[in-house]
């Protein structure tokens, strides 16, 4: 085998992002305090083709350069928008017919790799990095998904643990509509 | 549902996290430049109970606090050394047993989720941020690893993608051993 030089790896251009179906997951990535975990969360949005990130509470916007830094050009290839108020974005959202996920450990979690179809459109909420997913949120939702922690910590970074909930969940939603991979 | 308190999070203790048996995996992490991926690497490594990290080649050790910053404590929970050089290390693992894994783009790829049993013990190859895995490392391995990029951009922040790669192996270790979730 040898690696692929950049121009060899097949991806949307500009043009196609428009036309593209994107996968039916909005994200809600509330009071995340890191602009470098904003970034990353751009930057994996775009590999996961979510429809849409909304940022709200004190989440950074992509006019911060810190998030520049990590989101390597990926906020301007992932529609997003900020929202002063999470609650009120959820309520919307849950009227248009959206499930509710947070990335939360809870009395009551589900594993990433249970979505099935009726799960779809989802929301996804992620929260702070040190207090999680706020509780005003939390009571909106209908799955807490937890990712097995095996080690002595108790956490992973939001960033990295929005990395594996989201493919997880792309996998999950690719095999219930009868797509390849 | 609520929120688990941090007390209420079952973790290993420092005492059973000498004696706990350990996933069979390696991980190579080779030439990474950025001390807060490799932190990160270091905290997502605990919560999937890899059993070792082999740093190599520029990579930066625990010593460094930008690391610390990121692995919040999990250089210590994590058995870890650092090489010089990357092929002897591999060369000398594969002496050993270990099947090869990288984490790359190649003309070759695998998914993460399709290790068998027969890829145990293994070990994972991880690489620099702007040039991937080296080409001498490539020659060795069994098994190139992709994630599936369905966006605009050609690649996921490294930290990111060791965090969807590990918690799928560690996955298809665990379903391969008769191991719940």
């Amino acid at each position: 085998m040898r690696k692929l030089r950049h121009e060899e790896i097949p991806r949307l251009n500009a043009d196609d992002l428009h036309k593209v179906k994107r996968h039916p997951i909005t994200v809600l990535v509330d009071n995340v305090r890191s602009l470098y975990n904003v970034g990353a969360i751009f930057r994996t949005s775009d590999a996961a083709l979510v429809e849409k990130l909304v940022l709200t509470g004190i989440t950074g916007t992509p006019e911060n350069h810190g998030l520049q830094k990590t989101a390597l050009g990926a906020q301007e290839t992932v529609p997003w928008s900020y929202e002063a108020s999470a609650l009120e974005t959820l309520r919307a959202l849950k009227r248009n017919g959206y499930t509710v996920a947070a990335l939360e450990i809870t009395t009551q979690p589900t594993l990433t790799t249970e979505m099935g179809a009726k799960a779809f459109p989802l929301c996804l909420i992620v929260g702070n990095e040190l207090t999680g997913v706020q509780e005003e949120l939390l009571a909106l939702t209908d799955y807490a998904l937890e990712i097995p922690l095996y080690g002595a910590k108790q956490s992973l970074n939001v960033a990295v643990a929005y990395g594996i909930a989201i493919f997880d969940i792309v996998r999950a939603y690719r095999h219930s509509a009868g797509l390849v991979q």
